[in-house]
């Protein structure tokens, strides 16, 4: 086993993985820009490297400085978290060539799984549904209106080289096609320098369900898992939970099913994701879904899952990169016990979501049975504008999904955040909501909220 | 079921039953004496009612002032959290003789186990084990050096009234017999106003081990799991365990079925816990047991139970005071999962535990997963000599007790309290000590440590 670990990454998840890389006694390396210099993560690893300004190529996403950070501090493996170089093949492929272990699947399967069309392709050929849609980049706006007349209206066009709820538009209009479609290339040549598009059915209502894998040294892939995803606001989840309010057991049966064959057919080793549409039916426990994308690294909301499990997946990651198992098979044997709900403590304000950074003058954390949180930021610290919003994550693990929500009320009216704005206030309305309440809501909630 | 709750103690245990009883939608009432106005738990209640000073006697101690609280309040139920009143027998009948619910035993349960005596003859003939020892109050230091004699040296000496560690002394020498005989009677007489006292085999190396019982309405008697709690000072725990690192399949199964039946034999309901003496065999997997006693209420280290089960035991207190099934079966048929171990933070120095209070600058808890932390205490509070030293628990709940170890390491790391004194190092110097990481120590384990 590697003796120590740089993590590439900052806030709640450079601490997280630090936090098990230290209970595991491997030394810890961070890499921080000069706005990250006080956070808890920088000062709670053995060591930390600064990277220089707070713009990602000068720090988290400048390969080079953060291999060369490796290299100084004697890291023989690299976290790289999620965002980032996470799903970079590249960088997988330069942290190999440099002799080190990267902790993530092999730069060909991210390289497989980055590509959205082929990702389409490869998983339908291994026989996991996939929404009806184009199986080829479109040459232009008419092949795509072709495309949508075929598939039927509303329709979702979808960058190739997009992925966490960037580069698409729904078209519910035949007219509104040519002008979107315009919008989406334009959006992914400039951001991802590639500008392939496809065609998708558009479901008007459905839940994001997502299932947690596991790819094995020995080949194995265990799929850990659902998680439903489906409160979201334009794409970003807000909040998860484990396991899906809605889903019957027959159908989690062939969820999880798909889930494995998506990742066999990859040869995925580590742990990843596979996101589902889910469409339910009236009965509102069967219904049909489809494969939506791979993300190949640890997702934002994989404590929930690690809360019904009671495993570290973090410690699987590690383990795994080492090529040793990582031991959860009687935990996925005795299965998920409970309900979990994770929030996401944004920077931002309750109303319209907008950034709120600024530097945290008071930051109580709840605690107490069942109440777990990930947080990036502490009391003196500072919310800069650099970087995404999010300040910790709030998990409740209940017997129940009413004792989680029971758990996480309390847990959301004792947490103090003073100084950067916050959504608490948004949460606090969200458990109450009667939808969410219910269990039966969708990805159109929070837009239903606040419309 | 009843609609509000008033809890008749302070600190994290009232705290921890607010943070239930809001979660069941209960009005809750806290009672506070003028020293502790600004806890938690005042402020976290939805009602709050000042008792007076902060002597017990005036306040936490005082049945009178507090069954008025609850009668200005319109509080239909009182919960007693630990130590003051739980284990008063006559405000236990005060409460229900007032109309109002007592989450609690009854008060026969409580005056039968609060006779230590009485208590041991009780378990006898119900089967359960006891040390070998006199069957009755003893009549003056020849009856007491007797039954010695008979018993064979070393013995205990005990007050019949005591408990919690007090009122008992260990006697090696037949010489000192006498001597420590009247130490007890007088300080039993003095403290507990009844000095009747017996006499017990002493077992130089023993464990502390528990169970916890559940008493239903239905009159079955759950016995849910065991706890270590034999890293003690001065018969005080300072840490428990669960699973107990050292006990047998078949041994735990006959301890659990002696709570089982102690429970019965008494007609308990409600939370309650057996204690045992059990001094492990040379192959550290069986050995014998021993009843000590039964607390009458919920226990410091219940949340360690909690943990391992994901059950709320409070919820199961107020459920079954209200006369409901607490719906833990399902829980308790798949058994405990992982290990989880409970460190008691207390404002007292490292090194020789003297007490250290004091106002509380800064405050920050670990969290995390896993990591799980009831406190009374929050930066701005003051923690003053008037009550016991607990200021917090920490818990750390892992896949096996290396996980729970190494996750309480980096919690008690990341734990800051500046203003009291802590026993946070001498944690940390316990969770790397040689014995108590192989899990084959005993209750002096820490005055080996400070020898």
């Amino acid at each position: 086993m590697f003796d120590s670990v740089l993590v590439a990454n900052r806030g709640e998840i450079a601490r997280r993985v630090i936090r098990t890389a230290k209970q595991m006694a491997l030394r810890t390396v961070a890499v921080y820009s000069e706005v990250d210099a006080d956070l808890p993560f920088v000062t709670e690893a053995d060591e930390a490297v600064a990277l220089g300004a707070a713009a990602p190529a000068e720090s988290y996403r400048n390969a080079e400085k953060i291999l060369e950070a490796a290299k100084s501090t004697g890291a023989q493996a690299i976290h790289p978290g999620y965002g980032f170089l996470s799903e970079n093949a590249e960088f997988a492929r330069a942290v190999t060539d440099a002799g080190l272990v990267w902790v993530g699947p092999s730069p060909e399967a991210i390289a497989a799984m980055g590509d959205k069309i082929a990702a389409r392709n490869l998983m339908q050929s291994a026989g996991v549904p996939v929404a009806p849609g184009t199986e080829e980049p479109l040459a232009d706006a008419a092949a795509a209106a072709a495309a949508a007349e075929q598939i039927g209206y509303p329709v979702m066009i979808k960058a190739s080289a997009g992925g966490g709820g960037m580069g698409m538009a729904v078209v519910s209009d035949p007219e509104q096609l040519a002008a979107e479609y315009e919008k989406v290339t334009g959006f992914a040549g400039r951001l991802f320098g590639d500008d392939s598009v496809f065609v998708e059915r558009y479901f008007p209502s459905v839940r994001h369900v997502e299932v947690q894998i596991l790819g094995l040294p020995d080949g194995r892939v265990l799929a850990l898992g659902e998680r439903d995803c489906s409160v979201q606001r334009r794409n970003q989840k807000v909040a998860e939970e484990t396991p899906c309010p809605v889903l019957g057991e027959a159908t989690r049966q062939r969820l999880l099913q798909a889930a494995q064959a998506a990742g066999e057919a990859v040869g995925y080793r580590g742990a990843g994701t596979v996101e589902f549409l889910f469409a339910p039916a009236g009965d509102g426990s069967s219904g049909e879904f489809f494969f939506l994308e791979m993300n190949t690294r640890l997702q934002v909301e994989h404590p929930i899952t690690e809360e019904v499990l009671g495993i570290d997946l973090v410690r699987a990651q590690l383990l795994i990169a080492a090529g040793q198992d990582p031991g959860i098979d009687s935990a996925l044997t005795a299965g998920p016990a409970g309900h979990a709900i994770e929030l996401r403590i944004n920077a931002e304000d309750s109303k319209r979501f907008l950034p709120g950074p600024g530097a945290i003058t008071e930051w109580v954390e709840p605690s107490g049975e069942g109440i777990r949180v990930d947080a990036g930021y502490a009391a003196g610290t500072t919310v800069t504008p650099a970087y995404d919003s999010l300040m910790a994550k709030l998990i409740a693990r209940g017997a129940d999904r009413d004792e989680a929500l029971a758990r996480l009320r309390e847990a959301v009216a004792g947490f103090t955040v003073v100084g950067p704005k916050s959504n608490l206030a948004f949460h606090a309305e969200l458990l109450d909501n009667p939808e969410f309440g219910s269990g039966e809501y969708d990805t159109g909630l929070i837009a239903r909220m606040r419309s």
